[in-house]
């Protein structure tokens, strides 16, 4: 046996990846030469899905990271802490590092990457993105040689399990949830799910990755999938869209309006990084992502669209990047790379990237500034006269509007379904202002964006 | 510059790679080390979509792929001959070889992995299937840790445009091919791609990788799509199918009936190898892709169902994947690995795989064992008791019917539309062959399976 794994953690993920690990036979045949040398638990005794050696178990993660004779360290026991400790522990000891933590890696990236590059070990996170599905690794390698324009994804399968429940079911978000939540897809506390906070992390990830730039958490606007009702899954179904949580950053070229705020660096452009309910046109390829599936679409200059598909969470999928990523530094290794020139494509090359520009190549574009389609519903007195009144306010505001249906009456109000052209989002919210101020509005309970 | 292209070729996917390679900015930084150092061309005249220093081109090709100064060959002239002897003469000088090559990589791949091997080179192939798509190098490296069960793809755009026209719009497929040709989307001779033998030389590539073993170009059962009616569309339509020409290599595991031919190897199985017209259901991720797009399904345990979608064609996408091998090779080179140990993800593994097992691990399914549902259309004469005598020699050869429906009129005769559950293909045959004996069948215009 060549390389050594200590392995963090024996939970769902933990356990998919022992039972590869063990039972390699039919697999890539440099499997047969790693071994599972030390598992780090929280408790000996608890019953697990995969049997292993008693010997291999401790509670003493730390002497995990720090046992010379481990080769990579496969942390998948997720949390902040210990894992962020344990990782910079494991790669201060020279240890490679595989993770499936997109929680430490959004918040923590830079400080575990430049210890990386330093210590001169990879960190490798295929795992922490769209379960199985090879995404992380062509954003590094197949699709670096294209100009990315953009990513947008279906990443999280907790809120597109609920979503598709409630376009095949119209049933409404909150029951839906406690079904999921009964049936095991959602989480006793679905705070990060819905919240959108978990594609966030993933956005996080996978912006940086396809824009060579630190994307910081903070940065990523974020809108959970909670206010989706009933009625917009089904106006939006008749319009022909279908309501999706997607991540989605995509590069801003500089306009006059916008300005240039760093013209010496030729490629400057604004970045958007945004997570929301969005209308999808249901000839998109991410509208028939329905279920727990995730998907992820890159866009590039010259590649065009590609898609990657696939389950986005579980404990096989996630077991199965965990080890593509451990049979990744094996294979570098067996090759002979020389330990003080990190291969290139399998390091972390944001400090490339930076180091190239001196600076960032993106500003952070704010909201106001998005250029994209509305969806919008309100509830209005039953007059004559209010399409009107609510065309001349969008039309005060520049906002040019695709579509305006009255769509129903609900005792005495009247329901009224507005899709705007591309508009500047700015003056799309100054138009809701102005509209909220005429007396025949009753609310605005639906605003969506639209792909 | 650190490393030197020699291209071979500078038709659409070689100006495709040589623009990307010309204009590195705001692409992975590894690429401004890449230096087109030489092209092979047939005129030196001919006006090219990109501009290239005129001493960087030459006729004679043998003086590129024995140059020295040259790493890697890039050929991409396509055709059989000389490609294939360059690609060799080029691995004879210690080149490193990336190829869009599929019918060279399908016919000759063993002859030319077992020189790349012994050379100590690399021969990489993302372009030759799917375009930019990268599904080649998921199947080496990320894949390759699970136990594949199937690939299934949709893998010839000129054919997969077709049949979506004929989806929407109603027409038959030599209306449509003659438009098709006009607009460019199939070529003057399109027997390629409408025959399937396009699609059967990227299986044999797909299958070989998937399931660790050389498969050749004759055991690929391939049937076209030029018998695919507008009434066979319009029938799976109803039934909530779309036709689509599918390539597929499935396990099929060892059973009874079967046999075991060979029970040294535990994993030993079938494998079904086959390229045809397909009813896909709606539902399956596959029935939605329409136009020139491409995709590739496969399914492995643990990580369940994957898909890659993308352009399967086209200057930007195929040297999108291009370039992609070429900043692989690079990444290695820089990364100093070892001449003597070649990288065994990058690297073709088959040796290995078969030296592990010494033999084969797959026997090719004969296709009358290959169990799948059929869709057949029967002209019959309109009178009672068809249907029943249809079911009835069914019946006979234990096939079971899943749907039959009399779907019109046709002047004297009526036309019925058979479904079947999953039967034994050697049983549907036979059944068939005692109804083209029943004085009531007319004809039998089609014979499709259904995924």
């Amino acid at each position: 046996m060549a390389f050594k794994i200590g392995l963090l953690g024996l939970g769902t993920v933990g356990a998919g990846t022992a039972q590869i690990l063990l039972d390699p036979q039919g697999r890539h045949p440099l499997l047969q030469e790693i071994e599972i040398y030390r598992v780090g638990v929280r408790s000996l005794d608890k019953p697990r899905p995969v049997e292993l050696p008693k010997g291999l178990l401790t509670t003493d993660l730390e002497t995990i990271v720090t046992d010379p004779h481990v080769d990579i360290v496969v942390e998948v026991m997720g949390g902040l802490e210990p894992a962020r400790s344990l990782i910079l522990k494991a790669i201060a000891n020279g240890k490679h590092v595989v993770t499936a933590n997109k929680a430490v890696i959004s918040r923590y990236g830079d400080e575990i990457f430049t210890a990386a590059n330093q210590a001169g070990v990879y960190v490798m996170l295929e795992a922490a993105v769209g379960g199985g599905i090879p995404v992380i690794q062509p954003l590094k390698q197949a699709l670096s040689v294209n100009r990315i324009h953009s990513v947008t994804g279906i990443v999280n399968g907790t809120t597109n399990y609920i979503l598709s429940r409630m376009q095949t079911e119209g049933g409404e978000f909150s029951d839906i949830l406690a079904d999921a939540q009964q049936l095991g897809y959602a989480e006793a506390d679905p705070t990060a799910d819905v919240d959108g906070l978990d594609a966030a992390d993933k956005m996080a990830i996978l912006a940086s990755l396809a824009f060579g730039e630190r994307i910081k958490l903070p940065e990523i606007y974020c809108e959970g999938i909670s206010k989706v009702s009933a009625a917009d899954i089904a106006y939006a179904e008749k319009l022909g869209f279908a309501i999706k949580l997607l991540a989605i950053a995509k590069q801003d070229l500089p306009t006059p309006e916008k300005g240039t705020p760093d013209t010496e660096t030729r490629n400057f452009a604004f970045l958007q990084v945004r997570v929301h309910p969005t209308l999808v046109p249901k000839t998109h390829p991410l509208a028939s992502i329905s279920g727990v599936y995730n998907a992820i679409l890159v866009e590039g200059e010259p590649i065009g669209q590609v898609m990657f598909y696939g389950r986005g969470a579980g404990s096989g999928p996630t077991a199965s990047a965990v080890v593509s990523d451990i049979l990744n530094i094996a294979a570098i290794l067996k090759s002979g790379g020389d330990a003080a020139k990190l291969h290139p494509l399998l390091s972390c090359s944001h400090q490339d990237y930076c180091a190239n520009r001196q600076g960032r190549r993106f500003a952070i574009a704010p909201m106001e500034e998005l250029v994209t389609r509305f969806y919008a519903r309100f509830l209005t007195l039953d007059r004559p006269g209010v399409i009107g009144k609510l065309g001349t306010s969008f039309g005060n505001h520049h906002v040019s509007l695709e579509s305006v249906v009255q769509t129903g009456i609900h005792g005495e109000l009247a329901e009224i379904v507005v899709v705007t052209h591309d508009v500047r989002e700015g003056n799309f919210r100054q138009a809701l202002d102005e509209i909220r101020t005429l007396d025949t509005i009753d609310s605005i309970p639906s605003i969506l964006r639209v792909l």
